[in-house]
């Protein structure tokens, strides 16, 4: 496949790609992203992801330039001319560029910039590595629901993980209360239900976090998205991440310490095999993934 | 004058400045910046602010690429090539162009670039129009001695300011404790002491906020760097702010209502001829400001 860009219709290979040195999502991260998984050259969830970036560009003011039909024909151009099969899809909205101010700039045209790149995805349970998290206090802004670009913190966090041979950072906010990942929701299975922190301030609501409640509750599974604290954690039966990358993803270790014998435990496994049934029947027409 | 940017030692003008779609300082605002004032084609105060964008990049573990030697030496060229009589120079330094991931990239070369723009300071006391600011909580990261370009939550303040016809949004942390504001660092007098929030994580150490200290203490005010509250603000008998572009700038209004009758009053505006003739010390051979 072709590692393509799009920047505001000009479409040049990723490593050609530029930005002008002005860009507000350069000088203050003042912009908004997207990243959406493609199974066999198809879009997965388009949709939602949609919405989320528009929810993302009112919160902080940002007028898309396009409108969604548009964007939604790009993106499929894109794929298309990528020839991707299995990969994902970035798009960054930014305030566009202008003299360096604070102030919100009038009469700048927003930008819009995305990429194709290639991501492999596991072929069975047995392919998937469960990883290992640590956990950290929440530093960041209060406004985590909306997915900016002002990606430092989350960047630091997923460093520190890195350092104590960890592939993710669980944070929690003051009182023990656990949040999200660095790039991931968080869920634990407690006490026999499976809960997750809220929708709020504090959380971005994920894509993958949304599917996987809707399957957990088809399943009979149950679930309280009530937010839940450090000491629940360590005490849980399974836990797992859900983010558009990795899809949904057991955790082996919190802190060094294995959470059960068995990972991913039954729920996971089976939150996974349904996952994979919704790619099937979203991007193979019902037919077995493959790459 | 020219308004040129350096980009990695490529010299253009500001307008044709592009940097790579993958640099991280465009992905993650993983990056750091500094804004030097240039008076009488000098750059003011030049080291401290080097000092910081190296203590900035310290602790968010970027590497600069090069010596301080040099960076000096390219500063002093494009502010020269540029023929900014009166301006400033706004240099960032991100953690350079890899493929997207949160993990820190191995073997990625940091990026640093730069430009001047032109700027006026006010040529006399008179010239200088007091500044409106409103009070916002913070919301920001916990980590706002870094000068990162996560700049986000103060573009959106600056703009909640502009909204209610302010310059300056000023914040303030639970239990009502003034950190700073949105670019600037704020002082005020509380029963006959300058009161300015002390160096920590929650502040920038401002270069001005530093200058201005410094003259206080040798004028023999009283200046004590303990935090205080939004209450005391309201009683305030001068309020300004510090930063390297407005320089001391007083505060007439907060939220609506008149800090005093005379503004700026005697102690700022006598730190503000001071930090003047500070400005011709060291950029003006001891001679008179003059664009």
């Amino acid at each position: 496949m072709k590692c393509l860009a799009w920047i505001d219709g000009y479409v040049c290979d990723i490593s050609e790609g530029q930005v002008p040195l002005e860009d507000r999502g350069y000088l203050f991260g003042d912009g908004v992203y997207e990243v959406i998984k493609i199974y066999n050259e198809k879009p997965f969830y388009l949709h939602p992801h949609l919405q989320r970036l528009q929810n993302s560009a009112n919160a902080i003011d940002i007028e898309i330039p396009y409108s969604m039909e548009e964007i939604e024909t790009e993106i499929n151009g894109l794929i298309e001319k990528s020839e991707c099969r299995g990969g994902y899809l970035y798009m960054q909205l930014t305030r566009g560029s202008a003299k360096r101010d604070h102030l919100l700039p009038e009469g700048t045209r927003p930008s819009m910039v995305m990429y194709v790149r290639e991501f492999t995805s596991p072929a069975s349970i047995e392919d998937i590595k469960p990883s290992s998290c640590i956990t950290l206090p929440d530093e960041r802004w209060m406004n985590c629901y909306i997915k900016s670009v002002n990606l430092l913190p989350n960047v630091l966090a997923r460093h520190k993980a890195a350092e104590a041979g960890a592939e993710e950072a669980i944070f929690y906010r003051s009182g023990g209360i656990v949040t999200e990942g660095t790039r991931t929701n968080i869920f634990a299975v407690i006490d026999g239900v499976v809960r997750t922190h809220p929708e709020s301030k504090l959380i971005l609501s994920g894509i993958t976090r949304m599917i996987a409640l809707d399957i957990l509750k088809k399943l009979d599974v149950t679930v309280s998205e009530a937010a839940f604290k450090l000491e629940d954690l360590e005490n849980a039966a399974e836990v797992w991440t859900t983010s558009t990358g990795m899809e949904i993803a057991p955790v082996a270790k919190i802190n060094g310490r294995p959470v059960s014998d068995t990972v991913p435990g039954p729920i996971c496994k089976k939150l996974i095999e349904e996952f994979w049934k919704k790619v099937e029947a979203e991007c193979y027409d019902g037919g077995k993934r493959r790459d």
